[in-house]
């Protein structure tokens, strides 16, 4: 007697998946085909159509005013929840209120990927909410620092809201803020931060522990291990130290961590990175968790966007970032959205790395580094498909949690995906504002015809 | 609070998928195992038995009932849809009927195919009435081309029934059907054609656009673009144009598109064709749509058919197809299918490129060029899985429309699949009347022994 | 009109799949995370946590009970099924009791696996009843080997229960058993079969067809075919009779059949084992069938435990070994569960070759040949989704019956899977005592941490 006889449904789901898979009835049809009645034409699981910019701009619009709502700046008591106004002396219980669910924390790694969202997102839409936001928070950083310090000195540092600040100890303290204030601050939003700014440039490019070869590394979860999350944690900060002091020292390092990093974490056959690897762990099972991905992406063109044309290691990203993107775009979903694991279609669609995503090939079509005949249609598929998880209060949906680098698919494939998982937040900002370049974009005209779109170069030489 | 909890009927789901999957229970059990109580046999999704010829002849013929039903051959008033019968002079409103949900065009490409599979259903079965389908269509052509003729010379060829003859722009107006009007011809099937096929002839190997080097190409959606399906809109032409005339320079030009395009468009690694390439595109996400791969393997076959034993491309040819349909046989999905997408199990399964590899399969087999050993068994399941596709009028069932060259992944997957894309009913023609000849082939016998099939070869040396 | 209009239940669920898979909720939460609030912590669809030693002694103990219950060590009468005590004569009738469902026979290649698994099980857990299970059914074997070889002198061997002994014909009726028979013999368990032993080691050694370059192969399904089955058919046996007798010809045999099957059946670039290869077929579909990939990494696994330290071929063995494991980890599900298919997540999770997996991996990283900070969440991911598939019963659900080698997709996605297919148990009994040493083994912590595991190494040069 088989096994299955006893769950007569499970026969009947399996039996659906393995025999009779036919293309799918979704709600959406193309509003760009003006023939309602064209056989040719199916219907989508997700929006399949040619953006407009004032559509993309009300999802930014909507995301920066919940992240508005749902942050706070201000002083709170840990254990009342009451707010903390009196800053002459320090209270042992103060702690920068987290906003909804405590879940945004002013100085995490996420949150300066929103305020580069933000600065990007005012800049394609005009918009200067967008900078306000990030205004708001540098200004609430500036002004507690000192009551935070004070209460360092006198409490301990181990519970206080700003540490990352006064005792930063690792890249996820570090990098990604201080890309974050280097932006604000060339772009005149916010405060003078330049100490924290050194400080954390400092744990970047000094402090952090390193291989000896200067590829930065954790001395988690073995004795050294490499993180594809690294790349964002540090490159962007350097790129960005270089672009505001003109030192090419960061530069250079920022190009090793691209070259080092990706030597030893990028397979070339498939061309995605796995998350991470242990040196002390020769043969090693590689996991391509998809948000990994996001942050090697984003990275290399973070550096790129700044990195003067003449560096020597200019060519070799560029070749890292292509060679990913080419296999990024043919594992994108039916759906427009990317697996949780990108190479594994029965792990779930993940919206934050779907976004990082789609801000790269859109940034990198802009810049000309690939090609809009390309990769254009794979870049407005996956933004049409983020639309649909922005929710109406402007909560991003479907971003998996922060998540470790592990050994195991079990762990990755189940992580939880929630709105509190801050990652999804920059990311979206990111990929909007820079669809929103590229719908601009004069180099090309898009397409609407056979009900698909081709991004077709007007000077013919152009890619 | 994570997303999926406001949609438990998500988890649901999911976990089914993700936990719990085990074989299913399918309506089919092998009929060919003659031990009703063996728990060794599980059922199946779709029939997996070994073909009769009977059975096979009776699906073939409830196809061609279908479409004698289904397709028209006479001229009609496109806005009242009365029969025009008076053709003394040319009447504004005239056009072809295109019968049943006016699905039907007697010059498109889909129905060369269809005449190929006529004719090769005829020989297999000695049914008359398959060559008489062919020949009706061939007359309506013959009889009707002066009448289209004066129309166009009198009121303009654009909305014009016969335009793909009166003037072909495109390797879709020429190259099927002309493959289709010589088999007829030298099958001594309808009329003289002949003006007809040297009309698409020219164009095919003449006039359509080419790239520098001769490799055929279309100036859309790029300047510069070439597609996969190109193989069968001009391979099948040139075979045919070079047994008909005997001039080898059809051969020559027939084995450097095979050699061209593949070079272009083939992926060695994965032994798939991508659908199509921009020459304007320096990197490419590929794209191995089905029915793509579908066009080229059979072309490939049609090539070798007629190809002299001597032409110094024939081993390279053989080549191709051989690591091709290696890499095919190995993505058939586990109900004899393929899927819309060759590599990506979550698309669904698509007949008109599963009757093309089955034929494709089951005539490379025939003529010797793969072993049955390894393929008989690929070819058969296919078989078993088409016929569940054709339903009790005749109708072809998840055939996927006709589908533009496109650039991601949401458009292919989301192609409908319907009865009136003609793509399928060729292809299924052709594989029946092929699958007959595999059953008859006496190279080998056809074992059934422990619950699967064998293709035994008789004499030890025969692959 | 689409096909799929007409099946509204077929739009909605491939509409589920495309488009809005979420991480899914499982019934399993970490128990290892001691906060029980923590948004971070999603659920599982197994468990996902550290075993106990002393929960995999009681899954161990109840597969044991099963057995006991389930497996006859009797003689009783085939048409009536009554037993049959007088053993004086021979009784045409008589046959050995297969016990549950005539499911579980006493000299089948499953059941040596199952002895090894009790040998094993008894080492790790100390409970005698295991050793004991082994020692009651290889008495029935020493008991009644002369009552059966008197009914076959009396009347012919064909339906004769100890066929495989009186006259054995085929590696899978010898190798596993002799291999089992060895392990029980130098343990010290059960009577003297020493006779038995050498009928079996010389039918694997000396008798069984071979390619004339000495890989062992079959006569089926075609006149040379090489099987992945074969490796535990074949090396077990050949590397015990090299432990009892010392006699290095045994171990070069064994290791030689480790190098040239995989020479042809394993691909080096997916890493794992085609299932068989037809030597008349020279192109070839490759179907890694998950239980023979299961085989093969045993049997690596079996030959390398009693390999002698300096034997030339060591290292070769070894680097097939790490090679296949690296890939195989890479496949498993999120579920901690392999395919059926390894590399087709469409098709079912299977048993069997799960526990083969979590078995062979264990002990390739208790030996050291493998790293433990790569593999150890693997098998632990992996044993956790196995007590899954073990019913209150002891019952081992989900393992793919007994399977040809075939050429299709078809057949394979199609097996049923049951209870009793007893190819689950030894691998079951096997992966669980191996889990028993992980779990003990002083060379590297288990760090829970992270919501995850990490195998950390004591001595940082140790892998």
């Amino acid at each position: 007697m088989p096994a299955p006889s006893s769950r007569p449904w499970l026969g009947a789901a399996a039996l659906l998946l393995a025999a009779t898979t036919v293309s799918a009835e979704g709600p959406f049809r193309n509003r760009d085909n003006k023939d309602p009645k064209d056989a040719g034409e199916g219907t989508y699981p997700v929006p399949y159509q040619l953006p407009k910019v004032e559509e993309v701009s009300e999802v930014l619009g909507r995301v920066r005013a919940y992240l508005d709502a749902a942050t706070a700046t201000r002083v709170i008591d840990r254990e009342t929840g009451a707010p903390i106004t009196d800053f002459s002396k320090p209270n042992p219980n103060a702690v920068a209120d987290r906003g909804e669910q405590q879940a945004f924390n002013d100085l995490d790694y996420t949150m300066g990927v929103v305020h580069s969202g933000m600065l990007l997102a005012g800049e394609a839409t005009g918009d200067a909410r967008f900078r306000a936001f990030t205004a708001r928070h540098l200004e609430f950083i500036g002004d507690r620092l000192p009551y935070f310090r004070a209460q360092a000195a006198q409490y301990g540092v181990t519970r206080n809201s700003f540490r990352a600040i006064l005792e930063p100890a690792a890249l996820d303290d570090s990098g990604s803020m201080c890309a974050a204030l280097i932006k604000a601050h060339l772009a005149g939003v916010g405060p003078d931060l330049q100490s924290v700014i050194e400080v954390w440039a400092d744990w970047v490019h000094r402090k952090q522990f390193r291989l000896v070869d200067g590829t930065l590394a954790r001395q988690r979860p073995q004795a050294e291990s490499l993180w594809s999350d690294d790349f964002y944690m540090s490159i962007p900060a350097l790129a960005q130290m270089g672009r505001l002091t003109g030192d090419r020292a960061y530069f250079d390092d920022a190009v090793r961590q691209v070259l080092q990093l990706s030597r030893h974490l990028f397979n070339r056959e498939r061309g995605t990175y796995m998350h991470g690897r242990n040196m002390n762990q020769p043969d090693n099972p590689e996991f391509y968790w998809a948000r990994a991905n996001g942050w090697a992406m984003m990275s290399m063109v973070e550096l790129l966007e700044v990195l003067p044309a003449d560096h020597p290691g200019r060519e070799q990203v560029l070749e890292y970032l292509r060679a990913q993107i080419e296999s990024v775009a043919t594992l994108q979903s039916g759906s427009g959205l990317w697996h949780q694991m990108l190479d594994k279609a029965d792990s779930y669609l993940e919206t934050s790395a779907s976004a990082m995503f789609v801000y790269s090939m859109a940034r990198a079509i802009n810049r000309g580094w690939i090609s809009a005949v390309g990769y254009g249609s794979v870049a407005q598929a996956g933004w049409n498909a983020i639309t649909t998880r922005v929710n109406p209060r402007g909560q991003v949906e479907g971003s998996c949690v922060g998540t470790t680098f592990a050994s195991d698919h079990v762990y990755y494939y189940n992580r939880p995906a929630t709105v509190y998982a801050t990652h999804g937040y920059g990311p979206v900002l990111l990929a909007g504002a820079e669809m929103i370049r590229l719908l601009q974009n004069d180099r090309f005209r898009i397409e609407s015809k056979l009900r698909t779109y081709h991004y077709v170069p007007k000077a013919p030489t152009t890619p």
